[in-house]
């Protein structure tokens, strides 16, 4: 058992099965593009269990609390890891997470975007640890968000 | 002549002369920085085809439609072209594209930014194929873009 | 004495301390994360000297002036170059900058971000030369930021 699968179980975790858009939908991107020894991971949202696409969606907070929008950030977190994983096998061969964007659907102005992402760094640095899981982070407030998510979240890795 | 020139050809296309800003205007940054195995691509909108920033300017889509956005995503696809193009000679140079960042001047709670930046990736596909042209992407509504303009989109390739 | 440290001093210029949070706030990613020959910078803003973070916070134009927005441009970098220090001992080990993302906290429609975020890339220029300090860039207004700061920039620059 991987190093990483053990902390997710260590954890009580589940990654949701593989993105589902709903029906009729087709992106012309990658969920995650490897290349050489990167894996970009395009903008993603939470998913079920089932890897259909979720919410909550709207503005965070007049819209969303920012407990859901933290929750959706997490959820978030574990449907980027089904993306990567889907495409390398194996997340052990993660040598290094590199830069984390979190963009946050938010009211003019709201000063706490960088709370709303924090579950999702606090889960990196849990699964990969300090040294692997380090990373570079931007969280910002934007004007929308595909399918008017309350949360994306966009980033790059190393791989071995 | 080069494949992807070739590409451009059939589908009729012609890519604009370099871009040119307004009178008087110079920015303290390259529109595409090369180094190494790199091009960054910075955030380009749309241009004439004799490389004059055109619009469409303002809010999608109470100001500028869908289709109005999704053309100016098009053109701005053909501009980061020319762009890379003057600074590495031939686009037959690019091996993968690996980041597009589409970034629309949106409403509040726009939900179809996903829809504005498609007609770039799609090009992208077209010219390159599905090997060299697969990227990750994020697509996102933001307040405000430079001149007001409705679409910008920066990138990142890797070049031989 | 390093050349950047000798071109910040004929400037007239002096680094902040390093970025010190309001009491008992801490932040679960890197300010700057190094890996390989990369260093990914995350969002900064402005700082005092003494290393605190500081205003102007708000909406630019409206409740913070573009000159006041500018100026606050201007000590982003200047944070930015002392986490990137911190990091790698010596400026004089950073042999291009790549990329800068600038973000506004901006009015919607708000058509200058460029003008901004220029201040920045001046200050790059003018410390690491026109080979070195070269970028790509994107400015774009957002609807939040963190602390409700009026800019933040993150970076991307490779080093020896």
């Amino acid at each position: 058992m991987s190093r990483v699968s053990r902390r997710l179980e260590e954890l009580g975790l589940t990654l949701p099965a593989p993105m589902q858009l709903p029906p009729g939908i087709s992106v012309p991107f990658r969920w995650a593009r490897v290349h050489g020894n990167r894996v970009y991971i395009s903008g993603h949202g939470p998913v079920d269990q089932d890897g259909a696409t979720r919410g909550p969606f709207g503005k965070v907070p007049s819209e969303v609390s920012l407990e859901a929008a933290q929750e959706a950030a997490h959820r978030t977190g574990l449907a980027m890891l089904r993306s990567i994983e889907s495409e390398i096998g194996d997340l052990d061969r993660v040598t290094a997470w590199l830069i984390v964007n979190g963009m946050v659907n938010a009211d003019p102005g709201y000063a706490n975007t960088t709370a709303v992402i924090n579950p999702l760094s606090d889960l990196l640095l849990a699964l990969f640890g300090d040294e692997i899981g380090a990373h570079a982070r931007t969280a910002i407030g934007v004007a929308a968000l595909p399918l008017n998510l309350a949360v994306i979240v966009s980033a790059e890795v190393e791989i071995a």
